[in-house]
């Protein structure tokens, strides 16, 4: 379900039937909730699971969001959607994705996210440095160069 | 927005079109979000907002849900979703409810919830004496007897 | 992701931060969507992949809805979704369903789905052969004898 | 639940329990589902109820969507959306919003979601002059002009 080229992860995901609308294909609400997905196994193959980040105090909050959508998602379809860092910075970072049929290979959308680490009460906190080193250790700290990306 | 009718609350919500699916009608498991917006505005009328009973360390966990579906609702329909508190035991509440187009009147759906009171580390409580001196203070302790809703 | 044991069909899923509400927990309403999950993926087993299904003119419309909720689900979560064809009459068909915890593969919840088949304007139809052939070629219409699911 | 403004539209919801997360507050995904509930108000208000379009055989799909997210929303809260028309082209639409505390006032997010017209197969169509003329009747030709919205 989930394999990594490069500084990328890729998870793939069948379209469930709720997720479809009366135009016959994916509502766009469902994109966030697939990059999060992506996000999520990101941050599992970094080391650095979600759900432990969580429970030390530290959350992600989206400070930003941006979709641009190429081609229409149905029912059934299996997608693909893959996350990359592309940006870290000392209180931000900031996520690319694409999301392919993994069928046919074909672009359906591409997007990006921007975070701000918050702690418990939702004060703007510090990327903790175990996240930094991790990245690091993945040279990941060259990711901001990343700029080719074009989603913004 | 809400009105009550003996022991009954009602809403009145817009179907959203992210509500609809495939087959051009309200996705099912939209109904038990309604139910939940409906009940949540029971506890308005009875005085205790469900917004301070968390805050004071309770909350109602769902274990049991049933719905009935008569007929469809589609994006733009008016709905209207009726709750009432059908029993209440020293650790349990069930509620009723019926959805009904608000235009025609016709029963779009019923169905049922049961609760049980549980504190901020999920351990099962007794169900706060306030919310039932407040459904007593409502004639609600009878309602016991509602068993002609016919939802189980 | 899928295997099917004797006439049950299982579909592994990892809940999703999104699925989550403010208890910390599963959000009641994401059971239905799990059970149509599975529910699609006994379709496919069968051999009339529900996009077919459809495409011919047909939909499996939800006509009542049942959940016992036994034990909390939470985000990061594996867990496994298991379908079983209960009872098909010439114009219902009855789905029972479990989700386990994937690890621990403690019980989470169970419930049913009931169905009618109906064509595309919405008026219901028999269900068509080809669907009550290919449960009779898996021994599926002895499965209206299988009460023990303690799901009603 | 509805006022217009100059060329804006308002709705107000009441944050459904169900559109929080594990952190507390509404998850993202929802803005955009938000935002849809107010652009279909907006249709509403020029004459041109969104049911009655996509009858007419015209989806407005989306290409585009960005949200800025500035406050988080809580159970409970009543929000205020306001949809705007910021830019008609004849195959494009923009629409800009924002979302506001309704008690408070306080922003809580801003954003722009970009269509296409599109026919029930899908293919691009030209915006229907049935809608142009109404924008025109409000005044809504100008709004091309609205650069300072700050939502690109």
């Amino acid at each position: 379900m989930e394999k990594s080229e490069g500084r990328a992860v890729e998870i793939e995901l069948l379209v469930r039937f709720a997720e479809t609308d009366a135009m016959g294909l994916v509502h766009h609400s469902n994109y966030p909730i697939w990059f999060e997905a992506a996000r999520v196994a990101w941050m599992d193959w970094v080391g650095l699971p979600y759900a432990e980040f969580a429970a030390a105090g530290h959350h992600f909050a989206v400070t930003g969001l941006s979709v641009q959508f190429r081609s229409p998602a149905r029912f059934g379809d299996a997608v693909r959607i893959q996350a990359t860092l592309a940006t870290v910075r000392s209180r931000q970072v900031i996520f690319h994705y694409r999301v392919e049929n993994a069928a046919s290979g074909a672009l359906l959308a591409s997007g990006s996210t921007e975070h701000i680490c918050v702690d418990l009460q939702g004060r703007m906190a510090q990327i903790p440095n175990r996240l930094i080193e991790q990245m690091a250790l993945r040279g990941i700290s060259t990711l901001t160069t990343m700029s080719h990306m074009g989603t913004s």
